[in-house]
């Protein structure tokens, strides 16, 4: 940015300092986007992080050479498609796991573990139609074919794209709303891991009929029982042995100590799901998070974690901001009209697909319409997931830039929504329905008996 | 580290999820190591994070390959001579940054004010003395001659190494002891800030003589009235404007909005003094601390900026240890008894130099032989800052991996040594003369009245 006086001043610390002021950079865009947000626009400040973001990004504001200088945030040049320096990425991931092991604290297990029948019913609803709108968009409106597998793999990828559920954002307006541990809150954080582990399941299968031409049963369900079977083990595991843990944390008696290895505890927990069973890094965040919630260690570090949770989650939503790129719209050898009105079909399918998909089995498990409408909302943002899964799709070849910016459009329009409806949707009574009471949700006797009539 | 089941969870979230598990080691390394050190061994914990840093890093246990498996901690190929990954060192960079604006945030600013008289006169000796020493052991011990300036270049390195200061751990131990904000911490923090001054002229002057054969006088002055009035100007300004900073600061009503903002401001100083004005980071963030110090914005921020700090310090620490390589020590074309003796003669030197250098001078300017002792010790430790010299001098190819690795032992030991002592030496009484009350250190009264005795 120029020129320095001395070699000590040389990178690597040069490039710290540049890095550092990009942080500033972000850190006051999430402020003044979130105030104007809440204070003017009476909308969560979550949407005005988000704002921030697009507006600061390398592809708006933040690419433009003011006066002739250097652009304040350049496209990094070795990003594998990041807006943003490796660096800062990282610190807005680290950001999205302690949100969701701070959520995971906050969630009462034993109402989670009542949720997670139907829960499961509302998962599998929200992967499924989602799924089939996408694909059938995609081939209808000419993006793809079932000619032949090779003509499909688009449309295939875009129903992979449209299972996706980025329950960050719901997380943090539940938190700041404080229904985390209704029925319904309980319901979304439940049904975003089982929406995990089945999306998984459908994207090796995309990946794999678009790489091999076919997949097999067997590796499958090979990859079905490993994620299951890490999630459960944490859960399950995790929870038995939580009061010991706790034990063993609170030992520690530096400053600090079991704010420091509760967060290192998160951190183990979505590397190893993310790196060794395929799961998304916030699951096992969420899972850890679950696991101690009913400890001492929890209520040692609740308000320490607080004041890091509000340094680092802005910086995660500027960052998810960032990634939107509007320019990749209209791109590739499609007319722009003919994008528009795939833009408008997948986001339209997006919306309904969801609300429809985890609605409706809502309400076969218990919910009444104010329930299922509140469930369905909040599985509604596609987030930081479906970008990520667009990103490999295209830098793998197998959807080109004019699918790749209906699907930004997609995204980002079901991200944006959900949280401005999720609020007014929170108000008002009781999710369930009358003369239900939770014990029965748990019990499986509604399911069944709503069945049976 | 092992094969993934899908392209979602392929870079760039695999890199973060590996890293992810990195910081969870570095983490969990932290905390036993500072538990052993208070609990068992009764020393401060920073040392405990330094040495688990030395343990885990690439050039010990991080670096075997366990079980024919891949190193824990691989030097990165293009780190620049940085022991981990950008990333986290990044991290650690920013956890500097905070733990440095929190000292200044806690330091007394009249208090400050009335000590950089006498911290001036403390930190030049303690520039002037090392350096002088510095070269004249490189000299002395045949690793330089005064011959031709080409073989004095590296005498005239190893005397820049030895005049950093590295106030860090200092401010760490004086915060756990509260201290900080005692003559003799506001005298050391003070004589870091000057100290870093006087650092970077040295620093300009003997890397413009190795590249260029001299310096003009002019270009040593324009370095020096750059620095000075940055610092001078931060200072000033920033006290001048702080209450209206304050204000503006808490006009934000979101959670956490006055800790984002005060770290954003903390953020800002360190980077433009490092890009724009040739000082280091820490000494921009403490100078931005110092004049928010008296406002209200400091106590609404005080107890969520502990918790901050509580997560990232020991990152830093246990980096910091990571950048030690032993097997440095006795590499190059040196035979290994002539590096030990000049390793032994350069460390004794060091402490004798900081000593004396710093120590005499506080006897003047009205500490008795405890307020001096302690002084001297808090300008011990040459940390992080001796390292990166050190560490630039081996890349551009002026000193030798022989040179590097005795400066690396000196390095260490005042670092690891400091804190040691420091903690002894803060038990007992006043360190001031007798009869001496702080009001006259301030009105140079006491400094005068001794120069003319």
């Amino acid at each position: 940015m120029c020129s320095r006086e001395s070699k000590l001043h040389d990178s690597p610390l040069a490039v710290v300092a540049e890095l550092i002021l990009l942080l500033s950079v972000i850190l006051v865009a999430a402020k003044i986007g979130g105030e104007v947000s809440e204070r003017y626009l009476k909308v969560p400040p979550v949407l005005g992080e988000l704002g921030v973001g697009i507006l600061i990004s390398p592809f708006l504001l933040g690419g433009i050479h003011w006066f002739g200088g250097g652009a304040i945030f350049e496209l990094p040049q070795d990003g594998g498609g990041l807006p943003v320096e490796p660096q800062l990425f990282f610190i807005a991931q680290l950001a999205a796991v302690v949100l969701l092991f701070e959520a995971g604290l906050e969630t009462d297990r034993e109402q989670f573990m009542k949720y997670v029948r139907p829960a499961t019913a509302v998962a599998a609803g929200g992967v499924i139609l989602p799924f089939v709108m996408g694909f059938g968009a995609t081939v209808l409106l000419g993006f793809a074919s079932m000619d032949s597998i090779d003509e499909m793999i688009p449309a295939l990828f875009v129903g992979a794209v449209m299972t996706a559920t980025s329950v960050g954002i719901t997380a943090r307006v539940l938190a700041d709303i404080r229904r985390l541990d209704s029925p319904e809150g309980v319901t979304v954080l439940a049904g975003a891991v089982v929406d995990d582990v089945l999306g998984i399941i459908i994207l090796a299968i995309v990946v794999g009929i678009s790489e091999e031409g076919e997949v097999t049963a067997g590796s499958i369900a090979l990859i079905f029982l490993k994620a299951v079977g890490f999630w459960l083990g944490l859960l399950v595991v995790g929870s038995l042995v939580s009061k010991y843990i706790s034990r063993g944390v609170l030992w520690f008696k530096s400053a600090g100590g079991a704010l420091v290895l509760a967060l290192a505890l998160a951190f183990i927990a979505s590397a190893v799901a993310e790196i060794y069973f395929g799961l998304a890094m916030i699951i096992g965040a969420y899972t850890m998070g679950l696991a101690l919630s009913s400890t001492e260690l929890k209520h040692q570090v609740e308000d320490s974690m607080r004041s890091v949770n509000n340094f680092l989650v802005p910086i995660f939503f500027v960052v998810i901001g960032m990634q939107v790129d509007f320019t990749a719209f209209g791109a590739g050898d499609t007319s722009l009209a003919s994008a528009i009105v795939f833009a408008v079909v997948l986001t339209l399918f997006a919306v309904i697909s969801k609300l429809v998909g985890a609605g409706v089995p809502a309400l076969f498990v218990g919910f009444n319409r104010v329930g299922a409408t509140r469930i369905a909302l909040g599985m509604l943002p596609r987030g930081e997931v479906a970008l990520i899964i667009a990103g490999i799709g295209l830098t793998s070849g197998v959807i080109g830039k004019d699918i790749f910016g209906v699907v930004i459009v997609m995204t980002v329009v079901t991200t944006v929504v959900a949280p401005v409806f999720l609020i007014p949707a929170f108000r008002g009574g009781s999710g369930l329905k009358s003369g239900i009471v939770e014990a029965e949700i748990a019990s499986g006797v509604v399911e069944e008996d709503l069945a049976g009539e």
